[in-house]
Parts: structure tokens; C-alpha cells; sequence
């Protein structure tokens, strides 16, 4: 029998800072790792890491980010407000320790690709940088924002505009195969995992028991 | 040389609906897995599992959830409205296809616990429900709600009221460990994944670069 730890609402305000800072980070389970590429109206490039990648809707393909409050100037919310564009970028191991140095407080006149060792890469479609490095790269749109009221962090919602895959991690019914592809997941603030295949389930429908998916193997 | 496969927007509209879902729903990396648990107002309650769990922020402690739009009845959404309580249960390999049964669109008067095979928790604390066999629970109570206009989604706020983890898996320093709670991460729609420990990264700063963190181990 495993023990377990109660927090209530009035002890978790009380707790050390770093430790509510992990503790509460690790609740929403296991995030993705994603790069985020904009440019400013200089066109100076900047590459922001993000674990708040939310999907929104299929039709009209859309994502969401959640930025942290402009209190302090956030370069990729001002990039994406004033450009109308930004990428996301699937990371891997091969480019973690980069990926996790752009959370790095440069000044704001330092690329993150420039300085963490990744390179741009531009499609023509859209004005934002796309990692060269990465496997998995979305060309967004700026569609809208909405303010948390609780504490001012920001949801930004694109609208997905280019979609760039490893042709052998993509499956006949569009299944794209992350852990093929390596993109990693986050535990907390600093927790990288790698994944490994547990099972593809059927669509659940009352009355029946999903089954797994045939064809679901490393 | 891996062969890569773009997508333009204008292509995506017209690509095979299940094509399109399920290669829009892993774009947004790893997902989490967890089971939302809501009372209505007669009292009977509600299972539903979510992968669009977001961290909003840790002072106050705060975590969005992404709900489809209100077209076809939302117990969910009604119960969190109803009762302004609801609750975040991580779900672990030994509950997946109970929780992955848990999507099936039973009637209202049918409670996805009972027919799915999960038990019904109450801390005292709060009404809603939590999901015993699961190991990491979260206690909500609803703060705000925002409708996102480009698809009538809703982004549902919620404060953490009170929070349950393994002992065992709770670091000195707050860091929860997902792997060893086992909870679980999806891609896409349907593609369950365990982890693998891969690397702790020390706070990144200019000029220096991240290390690994000690202790970090199986």
C-alpha cells in the first residue's frame, strides 16, 4: 500500500517557493517540449521553449500557448502580436540542451538561435523561423488572445498555417508517431522524459471494451 | 537524410477527416491523461478524460482545461458550472482502458464510474469526486471561463484546493516524479505512452550552460 501526502489549500500558500514552484508545475502531468520562433519588426529573430502547448481544434486546425505575464517584457508575445506569426518545433534529445538554454533572460537584442547554437530556418510561407534542427515544425498564425483574470498569464491561439513531419513517422490515417519523431516530454519545470509505445485504443463507444490498435510497435 | 512531408493550409482543409484529426491532434506534442471527476446537481456523478490539461500558473496554483464546444450537452462543463467544483485524477497503465473508456458518450443518467469499473472518492473537502484507483489527485474549484472564438472551445480555469501524491514520489525539493507514479502520456488521439527518465537540466541562464541535476535516477 502505497502512503500518500495530503496538501490543503490553506498549507500549499504556505510552502517554501521552490518547492510549491515544482510540486505545482508537475500537476498537470507530463507537457510537451516545444520551441517557439518569431521575429520582431527588425526581423531579429528570437526562440522561446514552451511546455503549454494546448490543442484547440482540428477543423479549423488550431493551437494554443500560455504565455506568463507581461510584466516584464516577453519578447514572443510582443514578436506575435507585432508580426501576426510564429513557429513550433517539436524537441528532441539531439537538441535538448540547446532547447532548454533558450529559457535563458537574453538581451533583447541576442537571438536565442544565435546563442543557444540552433539554426533558422525559413519556409517563405510565413515570416517566423522555423528550427532547422527540429523534426516535427508548425507555421502559426495569430488568431486571438484572452487574459487570464487570476494572474494575468496570457492563452494565445494560432492558427496552424504549415505543417512540416518525417514522412516515416506519419501513418496512412494521418497517426503521427511522436516517439519515432523523438519528440520529448516534460515533467515540471526540468524533468525531460523519452516515451515508450504502450498501446493504441479503439474508439470507446458504450458497451464495449477498447481494443488496441493493431500496428502500433517501435 | 530523413525525407520530410509538408503540409500547406490550404491542403489541410481538404484532407481526409480522420486523416486531419488524428494528425492534428499529435501536433501539439505529449499530452497528459487525466480523468475529471464532477458531481451534477442531483448528485450523480461524472467521469471524463482530458488531455488538454495546462499549467497556468503556481502562486496562486492554477490549471486550465480545454472542453470541446457546448453544441451536443457537456456534462462536464454544466456540473463544473453548476457546482464550481471539480477534480484532476493522473491516470496509470492498471487504469488506462477504464479511463479511455470513460470518452464513450453513455446518457446522462449514467455515471461513467459504474460503468466503466472506477470507485468514487470523497475527500470532505470538496464535492466533486476524485478516482481512487488513481494515484495523483487534484481537487479544483472553478475560477473563470473563456470561449475561444475561433471554434467555441472553452478554456475552464480552475484554483487548486487540495492535492494527494504518493510519498514516495515526492522530492525533497518538491519535484513530483511522473514516471514513478507512472502516470501516462498520449499522442494524438489514442497513442498511450509510458516514459523513461531522461535528464534533470539546472536552471538556464546566459553565458553558462544547463547541467544535468544529481539524483535523478529510476
Amino acid at each position: 500500500m502505497n502512503r500518500a501526502r495530503r496538501f490543503h489549500s490553506d498549507e500549499i500558500g504556505f510552502l517554501e517557493k521552490q518547492f510549491r514552484t515544482n510540486l505545482i508545475n508537475a500537476l498537470s502531468g507530463f507537457k510537451s517540449v516545444q520551441l517557439c520562433g518569431t521575429v520582431n519588426r527588425k526581423k531579429l529573430s528570437n526562440l522561446a521553449i514552451f511546455n503549454s502547448t494546448v490543442h484547440i481544434g482540428a477543423n479549423p486546425p488550431l493551437l494554443g500557448i500560455i504565455l506568463r505575464p507581461p510584466s516584464v517584457p516577453r519578447h514572443t508575445l510582443q514578436n506575435i502580436l507585432d508580426t501576426g506569426f510564429f513557429t513550433l518545433n517539436h524537441v528532441h534529445k539531439y537538441i535538448l540542451q540547446q532547447a532548454h538554454q533558450c529559457a535563458a533572460r537574453y538581451e533583447q537584442d541576442v537571438s536565442e538561435f544565435g546563442a543557444v547554437g540552433l539554426s533558422e530556418e525559413y519556409s517563405g510561407t510565413i515570416p517566423a523561423p522555423y528550427v532547422k534542427e527540429s523534426l516535427i515544425k508548425i507555421g502559426m498564425s495569430f488568431t486571438e488572445i484572452h487574459e487570464i483574470k487570476a494572474n494575468g498569464t496570457q492563452l494565445v491561439v494560432g492558427k496552424i498555417e504549415e505543417i512540416t513531419v518525417p514522412t516515416h513517422c506519419l501513418g496512412d490515417d494521418g497517426y503521427l508517431d511522436l516517439h519515432r519523431a523523438g519528440s520529448l516530454a516534460i515533467a515540471g519545470l526540468d524533468g525531460y522524459h523519452s516515451t515508450e509505445k504502450l498501446v493504441r485504443l479503439s474508439y470507446a463507444r458504450p458497451g464495449s471494451t477498447p481494443e488496441a490498435l493493431q500496428g502500433f510497435t517501435a
